[in-house]
């Protein structure tokens, strides 16, 4: 098999802080690698699925924040609890998973809802 | 734009001294995934291209490795000096740089050439 048929990015990265931008993970590890491992390792995933540490992914404002290639499903503020529910659903069902999925609207852009507002350029008299 | 054109994941990852897997970096950090970004800074892509950093991607054996998403093109042995023919042809132009192309008998394959060969069974006598 030349491709994973799944390879899923999992942001470790830690701002400093108290960055407006937020943090996937409070001390660059987290829960959420160890967990998205063990539950593919237990679904019997091993050589389908990568589940792969990552840098920043730059969507920091909805973190945690995870990533599946090829299909390029974004999916944010991400838990341990939801782990096992795209690990089921998503990559051996499939279907990814819609109430976690990050709308386009909000992957990289400038700015969307959740992202701090530019100040206003000060008013020169 | 809701996606990245591209997204290249950098393995960073440096295994232990001695490894018979070897290693994509020594040091945990690596001259690659700076060169990488600073060549896509120059290029322009800002917003168009993700540069990121991955842990360990899994192909050890022909590192330091690099992977290209959506399109699942993976890069062997690649080094600094080939960074600007990768921004340039490829993420740029739109074509792989074949010549750092891993082969699909690669990728996510237990055995290739380039992987050490298991230990035969003793014989009992």
């Amino acid at each position: 098999m030349p491709n994973f048929e799944h390879h899923v990015f999992v942001c470790t990265n830690s701002r400093e802080p108290g960055s407006a931008r937020g943090s996937c993970t409070l001390d660059g590890k987290g829960d959420l690698l160890p967990a998205f491992q063990a539950a593919a390792k237990e679904a019997g995933l091993k050589g389908k699925v990568r589940i792969n540490k990552a840098g920043c992914l730059d969507q920091c404002e909805h973190g945690p924040t995870v990533v599946v290639y090829p299909e390029a499903v974004w999916y944010g503020r991400v838990t341990a609890g939801d782990v096992n529910e795209i690990v089921q659903q998503h990559l051996i069902g499939g279907q990814p998973v819609e109430r976690l999925r990050l709308p386009d609207a909000c992957v990289n852009t400038a700015t969307c809802e959740h992202k701090p507002k530019p100040a206003a350029a000060p008013v020169v008299a």
